[in-house]
């Protein structure tokens, strides 16, 4: 195993951890729950459900995986803040697109290999990347890894 | 730089973000804010402080970088839950051992060359990193990082 090989590995053991972690605790928690506050006046479950997969829907622009399977959600739950937007799609069909993704995405992450993960990612230039070679695609796991923690300490709260 | 920099700058690129973002987070929340819960019946942010000032000092053992600073808090904050433990620190003690340990575990840790963070880590024995070796020492200050980001999505939640 290559250095590089071993670092892909030790950075998805975690992502993938987590991702379960996550799915455990969505799975667990009712419709009614995933409707209340993480905490007084702040973000819905339902909120950092939407969330979540659209922020891991971009992942498919930034590393150049394709398009993105739900881009309408970035607008609801990116762009907007909790409450901001009347309709938001049902709990009930945020959990199925959570499902779906969940599978379809580590097959499109798999497409890469160990060494693709060092190469650039989308959103930096070629000149940029010359000076800044941490900016890659890896970058964009341990980075969605982190921000995927943070949001699974408060959906946590939900658990009773 | 050789790869084994590169993938150390990135790991370490998160973790002190992250340091530093919850760093601003207990330096903008007072004491009366750190004693309450961050959910209704969760933890507080005081034992949250505390658990993470446990949990940091505890790095040193299991990469070999010296005695722990700070012994006492492991059965306050990580072997015991929020309130099990009637006398813990009082707050304004919390945040001077917060404040101590980022300025005295970076230079610890920058004590390590690139090529260390690959070597194994104390609580893994030579023969299982023979089998496992992303058993390293950069495993530990990723899934450290991770827990930081899961307490820090908490901490937030003081803020008003």
């Amino acid at each position: 195993m290559t250095n590089n090989e071993l670092l892909v590995k030790m950075i998805f053991d975690r992502w993938y951890t987590l991702l379960k972690n996550c799915d455990a605790i969505i799975d667990n928690v009712s419709d009614e729950q995933l409707q209340k506050e993480i905490a007084p006046g702040k973000n819905r479950g339902v909120y950092l459900l939407g969330h979540l997969v659209a922020v891991h829907d971009d992942m498919l622009i930034l590393l150049q995986l394709g398009e993105k399977e739900h881009a309408e959600l970035f607008e609801l739950f990116v762009k907007s803040p909790d409450r901001a937007v009347e309709n938001i799609p049902p709990v009930q069909e945020l959990r199925m697109m959570w499902k779906q993704q969940l599978k379809s995405l580590p097959t499109k992450l798999d497409s890469l290999s160990a060494d693709d993960w060092f190469e650039k990612h989308t959103a930096v230039s070629d000149e940029d990347f010359i000076k800044e070679p941490h900016r890659n695609k890896l970058n964009i796991i341990i980075t969605r890894t982190t921000h995927l923690a943070y949001h699974v300490g408060q959906l946590a709260l939900l658990k009773k």
